[in-house]
């Protein structure tokens, strides 16, 4: 019966072997160290690609306005974007969100929120608004905010939380303008890449 | 010694096993997954519920008023609510919580922030504002954004942050229009479900 | 053969309790655990420690005005901060970031949104803003939210977000004014901890 011995030591010691092990897991599998994984790889656990319009108020064009200058400085006023690079200037918009370029496409939901200018040397803006979808593809929004440089090819602003299809996602999105005519028009394409998706 | 032998190989490749188990279980373990069982139960890990109360400044209820207008389109003035379903205004608040729809009861906390209304054919509006808590029973705050289709009966947006007593809260509001009088009185009940919670 | 049955029997029970385990370990491995033990330790994954300086215009300071009151209530007005401790009063800024309390020092970034006045007994505001980084040191941005009840002596906002180097990340800035000169000048000392790091 020696082997039986032998046997049930190394089973015990096997046993607590993995018992140490899977405490340790508990350990090792912290919040952020499950993050550092997902880092590594940066797989986004979903994309998206669309694009919004905006078209400002200026005084002459209420037909067919999607946006709006609410606020300005001392020196500015609500018909023309303000000087010193609009530095002040608060927007409200709505704009139609498209799946491609063409302002006249179906839309497939609205980009709701603000937009303020807030550099006086460049333009530079801070957004926060969402995508509101209640379409047979997308039932839901999308929360976003952060600060966009927009002299630059690409900046990314924060994907802060969703609702509907988008509950509880978390990631980035890729501004790009795409278009932008005279200080009426311009055309934003979003690529979103969200790393927490719960559905 | 051949049944040691022969323990030993089993030994060998249990342990193999586990290892390899183990090993796949980090892989497994990804934050993607762990939300993805999270969202298959989607139980909050905390639900609350709350009414805020807003009077807005019409030139005559200084004493009693919460809010004010304090952008407008070109279009609007600072007492009265623009034309266009409000398309542009923007509302800074400081409204009482209570437990219950009383607008008389004792508040148990602040609801700080603005909102602005931000579709000219419907109201609609984009919210961004925090609970500021200060009591016995809860000190903190929750911060929230997000659109506000507010003739729907429920809508949500999201919790985007919490401090204190709400340290690192993520989550879902729902609001519902409790209350609605002339343009000068509202009252929203608002249900939050946190689904992140580090308490 | 007697012992080869016996081991094979207890390593089949060995197994099965291995593979319960990690069953179960799936199962406590939720994401509101494993924020639970994070929560318990409760230890940033990074900390940063900043100054940002805000000079507001005041009709007489564009030389070197940083920030600009864009929107009022009904009572004020853009040049001189309003009555009723500022309620109303909407504030857009590009504000230097500095390593330490010297507003001469070199900037290492810009914080750059806006802020608004949300109380009339008292001085407290709303802050929506990010940190822009474009240096050898930090690329990116941090994206924050939150109330600032500024008569306390620390405040507590959120980090919603972050690009670059702040990639996904999440946690707390404990807000400290460090100076106030009329109400022209202030400097904020901003303690960044994150909790949620993907770097």
């Amino acid at each position: 019966m020696g082997s039986i011995k032998l046997i049930s030591s190394l089973l015990f010691l096997l046993f607590m072997r993995i018992t140490i092990t899977t405490t340790a897991s508990h350990h090792h599998h912290s919040k952020k160290n499950i993050q550092a994984a997902a880092a590594a790889r940066r797989k986004p656990c979903k994309t998206l690609v669309f694009y919004f319009h905006d078209i400002i108020y200026n005084g002459k064009n209420s037909h067919n306005a999607t946006s709006a200058i609410v606020a300005a400085p001392a020196w500015g006023n609500k018909i023309i974007l303000a000087g010193q690079s609009h530095f002040g200037d608060v927007v409200v918009f709505d704009d139609p969100i498209t799946l491609n370029n063409n302002l006249h496409s179906t839309p497939v939901g609205r980009a709701q929120g603000f937009y303020l200018y807030d550099k006086k040397e460049i333009f530079t803006s801070w957004l926060g608004f969402s995508f509101v979808f209640n379409s047979t593809k997308h039932k839901g929004s999308i929360n976003f905010a952060g600060a966009d440089p927009l002299m630059n090819k690409t900046r990314d602003i924060s994907v802060i939380g969703g609702t509907g299809d988008f509950f509880m996602a978390r990631g980035i999105a890729t501004l790009m303008t795409d278009a932008f005519e005279g200080e009426v028009y311009f055309r934003l394409r979003v690529d979103i890449k969200l790393y927490e998706c719960w559905y």
